[in-house]
């Protein structure tokens, strides 16, 4: 049991006793101690004394231990096999993921029969299903002097009453009882899938043999990041004396603020401001597209947790306390939870936006075969490693420094700028890398970075604040949870001929960026299939929560779910295999079978080129024979298998955005320093541009400084966001190279005595082209041209070209190009617990002629698993009163490194270099997490074979472990 | 007296018990009081007493005062004229400047007279002839029962030999022994210098009507000037815990060190570290033009002050403390002080350069009179008000930040890149305003920028260092003092015909930039006269003493000192006014006669229009009789009148220097960042070209805001220094805003319906050209043109066209153009003291369409001042070891507020935009400065008339009051 108890480091700090006084109702240890008879040597200060460990727990985290007793010694009896008894003996866990994660159910059996087959000893202990880790008493006794043979299977009756568990934020009681009999089962089979008791073994295979020193760069802060040095914004504030940010939060989902006083919460030591709406110089808003975000709500509440005031003060103790002394009067109001009720209410914050290809009616009316559905699916948390952080110094003449991990950092300049009443220029943002955004820090930061630039203006000294994880994920928002309903009209071939879909987001309190993600969801409910006849549209819905927001696929996994689900629902009606159905139904050809719903040609058939590798990669033919027959010889353990396809469309819709700005200077001894307007956020963006340098300027990596993002350096920059990063701001890089380059040109030629067109740039040296043993130094190149007063500063600029979009009527080219991938994946899934891992995963993706291989293969790797996770074991939960449940670590489940696949092979397409991009690449930051709908179709494909063909499967997303559950068991009672 | 007695502040917060108690031997209030026969009353714990201040003091610095006593009352005798006595009182101070200064010698005289005018009591005291204040007994002896009008002169040869006061830093003991009988006949005579009495009045009059906004701007940082929030490098260091560093440096002025050891210095509470050479990962060097000045001595000491190691630690105190325990071994050799000694020892650090017109051996032979001279003169301190400063802090992967007063970011950024031995690009240089750089903080700060930086590295944490006044003055080099030598021809109407001469610079103990320093003095041997024939060189020696740098004017004073000097003796030999012999001699006409002795054309008769309109103003010819008319009626108090023009060259002559980057960014708001290579140190660079952006821009200052200098915002930037910073700045930040405009014009002109050729900018508006009815907010256009995805960012660049020069051949054109002005100023000196006073002075001088008057006209009173401060009361003395005496602000004395000319009337020369330059204006940094040779020559004219005329008048530089009072002893032996 140990490896999946905690994890390594926990282990490697912790102590079993301490798990045991805990107490924890689940606590893994117990189970086990309680099935093996343990017992508890406890010693206080004057006696000892021994208990058993059944007698130990007393209550919902009580114990027998006194006051000044501590646990001594654990005695486990010793199991004496000798005497003719045979023991069998087993633990079980149940969890979200595989590691560090607390047991939905946990259970330890321990059985010794006799050589007759006679129960002798049963002990039969739970965690997870009563309000401490249980003996099932009842169910023991009924083994007891009889034959293991008989009375195993009628135990099972007995158990499934034994314990009475209740709904919690981990799983809903019906999973719980499920559990308790299914793992009694489980034990008794023996039937076992050995796949989650493979340790995690996800290792970094040693460099990839790449000649071109550009694309062979390791992350540039690598080191930084794996011995800590590497500097975030917090860390830079941790260097001073700064005053500490505390907010006070709204305890209602919806109501009325009849009344805010803080005047007790003033006068506290250490405090040295409260600030509420009152106190801002500009506007009382942080909302990025429409101005419906309060920084601080005056007279609604509009989700919990909502933001009222800010203490100001010298330590998070004295804010915290001083929190707790604001007066805050609400009056409650009903709140508007979920798309379903928002539907109902007609709470939304946008119109339909709609597209459309040929008569989907009448092309619907006319199909063959057709069907209605509904999918309801869940958001997603973006769990970055480092939470909201930002801080603000204010300068001379109204001027300030706000420090912020954001993804954006010119629309926290102006963010900031109207909250404070200043022009931009006042504002200077710097980003140094994040740890991690995921779109979660393309508008999120900005309250934060609000808060401390209002209160440094305020106070007049450096201000700091970084969320914790609880308050991280209870004020921002998250992936949008969407509702689709779609009718789809097929052929008995599993062709698709006709769609029509409606997809509601659910936007949360505020607008943010729901418009363009509803949009891409559009944009995507195609992914990589030709619909003949198709008319879509989506809308956001307003509720009362936290505000959802941009997340690596920006409403395309929306869509893209919509369709998957589509497919296979028609290949289950069809008793098509789901990859036939997809591959049917792949753009393939010339005009109109190769053009999107929107008018936009796909271009070339590179789907059907990475649909073809993956299958050959994946052995899938050979391996799908496999499955089935593991299949045919598992009742409770299956696998699926599945292949399935990205196309996703690479631009901002909205036009504008698609411009970068970029400022590149050269120091006379030869070093340089580069400019973006890109974030770093760990995606690898800088290693990237400083390849590009290198690769335009002929330099090696030393020479080139990529430095920290900052409005003052280029201004109106847009979000590293929809991918565009190395796009975009590669290229306004490269071109400000080449301005540098061929003014060095010009200095070199005649040191060359050549002409200046002979001049290439390559090893460190201006050299004449095709002739190395002409060359001068970089280096004296650039003292030649400062001698020679050449500016070596050059703005570079880029816009994507060839786009446009215009909602007003539906019509343009919002996509530069796509990128596309496919992915197969195998799962087995374990049909007691509902637990699944997956087996292995091909993928096939293009990254056009990458960059930098070692960044784009971090990326896809990293995430597929991230879409992983959104499918299967992320789920967020609000209550009935619109509070977040799921607002931590420990409640919330991200995969851990040992729910990547066990065998993950990832190529990148060859010979893929893209016309008209940085170097001949794609973007790569967010198609990826798209491929992981392969797992979940995998996951279906065991699902499907819990139960007969020609049945759709329904799987709930995400598809936890409850949800797979519930899935067999609804398809076993099929 | 008051008003002469420390100064106001001080004044306001002492007392004058204190003052007494100090017992200073000067003490101004003890002379006063003890003439006055004041009684101290005493009190202690337990008695009190009274006790004659006459027996007051017992020694230097010692008195009466018992431990616990204090003074507790001051009596005076009550003066009864009631009983027919007539008293005669005077208290005169003589002092370097006006106020603020610790007197020379203080005297105060008190006799009382009956009715037959026999002396029926008589005080005589004086201040700083002996180890404390003293009464002249034996002058009051022969006074007493005598007639005042006998005894009186008598008293004065008895007073002769009264006292023997000593050498000192303040003054020589002649000029005291002369001074005790002076200010005697000063009192006897009654003959008064009113203008030393009259308070200061120089006040601020007003703005001037000026219609641009552009020129009316007051300077940027006026507010943050006075009321103290503008924040300089420490200030900003000081906001955030930083370690101290302090230095060890040697006693020696030439030593060999024989041994370096920092044992029990490491091991002292708070340091963290000490460094020495071997610490330095780089360069052991600092030097900007040769590597010659090592940031650590190791084998040698070259200067007294070296430093050889620093303490960095948590406290000065533990860094003080600490370095005292470094033990270091000197062997002292001998040491090279002054240029005379470097000659006799042929130390240089520079060849000859050498400069000629025509046949100047044969003009000087066949010239109709010939005359050699000599002269020596001082340096100058630079005596910004904020001393060298800066910090560093170190960031990731060996880069560093670092914010230093520097005039010459990119050099700062060089050394600490050299010293850390990083590549430049490592290095980030941020330079805020200074307060004062003068050339002092174009290279002298590399030494304190490295010794921070290379802390911040060793240590890991931030490091600030601020030399205090005394090791600033210490450490850190000055103006060169000069020796010239020259032979001059010219004829009977005062022409001069040629003129051969040698200047030797006193570099100091390492070369600097003192080579373009003795060139540049050579370019300005000329000032603004035609010399028919010319044979100048000049070099630089090399001593132990600090290495003299830069300093406003950079040389060209000191070329200038020597033709000035030379235009006075051939007045005085002709017989001829000195305004005549100069203004025949001015360059005029075109030609050879306008001409330099480098061959460049002064291009215009500018100096011939300034020099009418300067004496028009002055109404010179008036004012000239009546200083006779005066003159004649004074015999101890003379006054003197002169007119000196200017001529300066603008341009680095190392061409190219002459280079300057900007670079700006507007932002969809439509505000505007400005980022130049310019350093602001007061001079009001910032609002020059805050000026030229709004101009070019049409837009209002708020619209404008400057950045902070930074080495990576423009790279590879010259200094800010030969008064090239709007100039060069200036063109390059209009560079910029001209491509900018031009950008937007093209997205203004369709929303205003018109050719883009038709778009102007003005007022905050794109508008049609010459149709206000016709426009658009700028704010607009640019978020227009950032919807349009036009990039707002943009360089600037400018390199100072048609220069070159090439000492290999003395040839080129060094300058772009020349900077003119002429000066009459009119003093009074005191006979008596020596002590003189400018009475009025009328500048007309030539800013072209000057950028901002306001600023210009600040640059001019000040450049002036600070001249004036140079030619008259700022003497350097070093010690016959090589120590630095005037290392303070109480020996080194600038002009105060009340040495300031009592009338001070500047006049911009109307009509004079120059062609070529930013926006028609004319550098203004080092010009006015030599203005200031008007109060030298105006001197040497009151000098003069207390001889007869005919003879040359020598006066030294400094012309100190010491130095008047000799040359009118010399004069009036004559």
């Amino acid at each position: 049991m140990l490896h999946v108890f905690a994890a390594r480091q926990i282990r490697n700090r912790a102590t079993l006793g301490g798990n045991i006084a805990t107490a924890s109702p689940i606590g893994d240890s117990a189970p086990v101690l309680m099935a093996l008879d343990a017992s508890l040597v406890l010693a206080g200060a004057r006696k000892t004394r021994t208990v058993p460990l059944a007698d130990f727990f007393t209550g919902y985290r009580q114990t027998v231990l006194q006051p000044g007793e501590v646990i001594k010694e654990i005695v486990l009896p010793k199991y004496a096999p000798a005497r003719g008894l045979k023991r069998r003996a087993d633990f079980i866990k149940v969890s979200h993921r595989q590691e560090l994660d607390i047991s939905i159910v946990a259970a330890a059996f321990c059985v010794d029969t006799d050589a007759r087959g006679v129960v002798r000893a049963a002990r039969i202990a739970y965690g997870g299903v009563a309000e401490r880790t249980k003996r099932a008493l009842r169910a023991e006794a009924g083994l007891i002097g009889r034959k293991w043979s008989e009375a195993a299977a009628e135990v099972a009756v007995v158990l499934k009453t034994e314990f009475t568990p209740i709904d919690d934020v981990r799983s809903g009681a019906a999973y719980r009882r499920g559990l308790v009999v299914s793992l009694w089962e489980k034990f008794v089979t023996g039937e076992a899938s050995h796949v989650h008791d493979l340790p995690a073994d996800y290792a970094y295979q040693g460099p990839w043999a790449i000649d071109e020193a550009t694309k062979a760069l390791r992350h540039e802060s690598a080191a930084g990041h794996v011995t800590g040095r590497a500097l975030y914004v917090d860390d830079t504030a941790q260097k001073r004396p700064m005053l500490e940010v505390w907010p006070v939060m709204a305890p209602h989902a919806h109501a009325k603020i009849k009344r805010r006083d803080a005047t007790a919460a003033r006068r506290l030591p250490g405090v040295v401001a409260v600030l509420m709406a009152e106190d801002i110089p500009g506007e009382n808003n942080t909302g990025p597209a429409r101005h419906d975000e309060p920084l601080f709500a005056t007279d609604e509440v509009r989700f919990h947790g909502q933001v009222v005031a800010v203490v100001v003060g010298e330590s998070l103790r004295a804010c915290r306390a001083a929190a707790a002394l604001v007066q805050v009067e609400y009056e409650p109001l009903p709140a508007v939870l979920g798309v379903r009720a928002a539907i109902a209410q007609d709470s939304y914050h946008t119109d339909w936006h709609a597209l459309a290809r040929g008569d989907a009616a009448a092309a619907l009316a006319a199909a063959p075969s057709r069907f209605d559905g509904e999918l309801e699916f869940g958001g997603q948390e973006h769990f970055y490693l480092e939470t909201q952080a930002a801080w603000a110094e204010a300068g001379e003449d109204g001027s300030i420094t706000v420090n912020s991990s954001t993804q954006h950092p010119s629309e926290i300049q102006a963010i900031v700028s109207e909250v404070l009443h200043v022009a931009r220029h006042k504002v200077v943002v710097q980003a140094p890398r994040m740890g991690g955004g995921f779109g979660g820090k393309e508008t999120q930061g900005n309250a934060i970075a609000a808060y401390v630039a209002l209160a440094a203006v305020k106070t007049g000294r450096p201000v700091r604040l970084q969320l914790d994880r609880d308050l991280d994920m209870s004020l921002t928002g998250k992936r949008h949870p969407f509702l689709a309903k779609f009718s789809v009209g097929h052929d008995a071939d599993g062709r698709i001929l006709a769609l029509q879909a409606e997809l509601v987001a659910d936007g949360g309190w505020s607008l943010d960026l729901s418009q363009p993600i509803a949009d891409r969801a559009l944009f995507h409910i195609d992914n990589a299939y030709y619909i003949p006849a198709l008319s879509c549209r989506s809308r956001a819905a307003k509720t009362h929560v936290t505000s959802h927001t941009a997340f690596r696929g920006f409403g395309g996994p929306q869509g893209i779910m919509v369709i998957e689900e589509v497919m296979d629902r028609i290949a289950r009606r069809t008793g098509l295999a789901p990859e036939v159905v997809r591959e049917r139904n792949l753009y393939h050809g010339t005009g109109e079978t190769n053009r999107t719903h929107y008018h936009e040609d796909v271009g070339d058939n590179r789907i059907q080129d990475i649909w073809r590798q993956a299958l050959d990669e994946a052995k899938f033919a050979e391996r799908r024979a496999a499955v089935e027959a593991w299949n045919a010889s598992h009742p409770r353990i299956k696998r699926g298998l599945a292949i399935t396809p990205v196309k996703f469309g690479i631009s901002f819709t909205l036009t504008h955005y698609n411009q970068a700005g970029a400022y590149v200077v050269i120091y006379s001894d030869g070093s340089v320093q580069v400019n973006h307007g890109g974030t770093e956020m760990g995606q690898g963006l800088h290693t990237k541009i400083q390849g590009v340098a290198m690769r335009e300027l002929g330099l090696p990596a030393a020479s080139i400084r990529m430095m920290t993002t900052a409005t003052d350096k280029v201004p109106n920059t847009s979000a590293t966001a929809a991918s565009s990063g190395a796009d975009l701001n590669g290229a306004a890089v490269a071109a400000a190279c080449v301005t540098l380059r061929e003014r060095l040109a010009g200095v070199a030629a005649p040191m060359l005595g050549v002409a200046v067109e002979q001049v290439e740039f390559v090893h460190g040296h201006a050299q004449e082209r095709g002739n190395a043993n002409n060359k001068v130094p970089f280096a004296k190149v650039c003292s030649h041209a400062y001698a020679a007063r050449v500016s070596l500063a050059a703005t570079g600029y880029y816009k994507t070209p060839g786009i446009h979009w215009d909602w007003s009527t539906s019509s343009g080219r919002p996509f530069h190009y796509f990128a596309c991938g496919a992915a197969v994946a195998e799962v087995e899934v374990d049909g007691f617990t509902g637990m699944q891992r997956v087996r292995r995963v091909d993928i096939v993706h293009d990254v056009g002629d990458s960059l930098n291989p070692g960044v784009d293969r971090g990326q896809i790797e990293g995430g597929f698993v991230q879409g992983m996770g959104w499918l299967t074991s992320e789920e967020l939960k609000w209550d009935a009163k619109g509070r977040l449940l799921t607002h931590s670590a420990s409640t919330y489940q991200i995969p851990d490194i040992s729910d990547a696949p066990m065998e993950f092979n990832v190529t990148l397409l060859p010979k893929a270099a893209q016309p008209n991009t940085i170097h001949g690449s794609k973007a790569v930051g967010e198609p990826p997490l798209m491929l992981a709908f392969s797992v979940r179709e995998a996951i279906r494909d065991a699902v499907a074979a819990f139960g007969k063909s020609g049945d759709e499967v329904r799987l709930a997303s995400p598809a936890t472990g409850e949800a797979i559950y519930a899935a067999i068991q609804a398809r076993a009672g099929a």
